[in-house]
């Protein structure tokens, strides 16, 4: 939520010379991407978003990144499109960071989803499942069971801090995941941070998903695990079954889920409320003070992992 | 330069229902301005800047600032226009904040001008100033020379931790410029923050000027007091008299200055850097550790206040 490098009108009118896009007629920094700095970008053509990629973001991973938009795109998903410059390449440089420029999307995300969202998001997940199938480039997902190990580590007895007893929820949690984590389902690129704030909608109709910059390869339905977490649940902690059901009939719809991916839904959504509950821990217990980003709430996402440990049937989920 | 007010896409629609400017089908929240939070707004129909005053703006100055918008608009200057709602008022309320919609200017600011673009500055400040003459309120300046004294008590000695001896430099500074203050000078709504960051181009062509917000009656000389200040200095601390002559014949070309004004120059400029040099030490001793708006140094305006004591004749500011 800043621009942590300013790019001077030189720099700009430079940089743009090595594109077809026309002269800048406007260039704001956005307060949005806590990992980017953003800005929107008017040329006297059309409007675009000029990223430049902060430490946070691993310089090997652009091309994956970039490449997975470009290849969305081109399969008909609506999502920012690398622009490539007068020589073809999308990933350029620009005040000492590496950057590209993407269409500007239109839309407004929405804070409270309604049922009809979570269809129009499901939806256009499978949508995007099925453009990703015959894209290249692979990506491992850091932030999966393998990785969780080590983020709980560094967390240390933090949790105590925030509810007592936590910590030891978490270490029994993740050693159940790591034994029954399934092994042999459908993979891809999955998005894998799908929340409301990258999900543009115009009036009810979805019009792009937005910020590629998690993508990785992994099990499709672990995409729709993460949806379940981050759409279906009111702001009280409740599940809304309703929602669910909407999501997952729309996806289906477009991509059927096999019964090993639906039997495996419960603990892969145990998975991604653990991935969050264990980030959002991390970045609780290592908040800069004073800084205006303020970290949101881990126990938000304790509550949904108690909710997806005690999901017995898959008529749970709004499943037949 | 950050977001400190969100607003839902419920609470935007309903806002806009009070309008009549078309459908948002886009709003994101733009990193400039420390003092409030301000969303770029785009609607079916065109772009707008949405404001929300936060608390260091006084709700009973916001008629007086987009009074003095809607009056340098219709006077022919370019800038930011009050944009009002289906019953004829700008000033609104939003997520419990005042606010307003503002006509959206294409252009970028430059981080290092050049003499035409002062020329240019000195044109369209002195256009403000003759389209302003007939506005009918006025507002005092908080931060002119009646304000310094106040602002220097809650810096205390902090100043000597950036610099020993800086206490006694801005005390005796202080004195000189309370005794010799001019009391007769023509008067007027002045824009009293001109830096470059708030004056918009397209190429070389001055395109707009923004951010009104410390908007005041005083003598209009000392607005170009402030500009002589902010953008005839070089980023190695040396004046730039060629930038200044632009400046202030453009300026005398629309607007003539009385002999008066003109030997008042050098005490309005060593106060214009006072003011500066003041407000900048107030922020860098009560810097939010980890914040991520990085305080100015201060001293760049002892530098500046150095120079305008040294100055001995017209021609050192270029006038003939």
């Amino acid at each position: 939520m800043a621009v942590y490098t300013e790019v001077s009108d030189d720099e700009l009118d430079e940089f743009l010379d090595q594109y077809d896009i026309g002269k800048a007629v406007s260039c704001k920094g956005i307060a949005e991407g806590v990992e980017n700095t953003n800005y929107l970008l008017q040329t006297d053509r059309d409007q675009f978003i000029l990223t430049l990629y902060e430490k946070r973001v691993r310089p090997e991973d652009l091309p994956f990144f970039l490449g997975f938009m470009e290849h969305l795109a081109a399969g008909g998903v609506a999502c920012p499109t690398p622009i490539p410059g007068r020589d073809g390449k999308a990933l350029r440089t620009i005040a000492g960071k590496q950057a590209a420029i993407v269409s500007f999307l239109t839309g407004v995300w929405h804070r409270r989803p309604t049922a009809t969202h979570c269809a129009e998001l499901g939806r256009a997940m499978a949508n995007m499942h099925l453009a990703g199938r015959d894209f290249g480039l692979t990506r491992g997902n850091d932030l999966s069971v393998a990785g969780w190990q080590a983020l709980f580590d560094e967390c240390g007895d933090g949790g105590e801090t925030v509810q007592s007893g936590l910590t030891a929820i978490i270490a029994d949690e993740l050693a159940r995941l790591e034994q029954d984590w399934p092994t042999d389902l459908p993979q891809g690129v999955i998005h894998a941070d799908l929340f409301p704030d990258n999900v543009f909608f115009l009036g009810d109709k979805l019009s792009g998903l937005i910020d590629f910059y998690f993508a990785c390869s992994d099990f499709l339905v672990y995409d729709v695990a993460i949806c379940l977490n981050a759409w279906c649940f009111e702001q009280d902690g409740s599940f809304n079954v309703t929602k669910a059901r909407k999501m997952l009939a729309a996806y289906r719809s477009v991509r059927p889920l096999s019964e090993a991916e639906i039997n495996a839904l419960p603990i892969l959504a145990r998975g991604a409320a653990l991935r969050f509950l264990l980030t959002r821990l991390y970045d609780w217990l290592n908040q800069i003070e004073g800084a205006m980003v303020k970290p949101k709430n881990p126990l938000e996402y304790l509550a949904r992992l108690r909710f997806h440990q005690s999901v017995r049937q898959r008529g749970d989920y709004g499943l037949d």
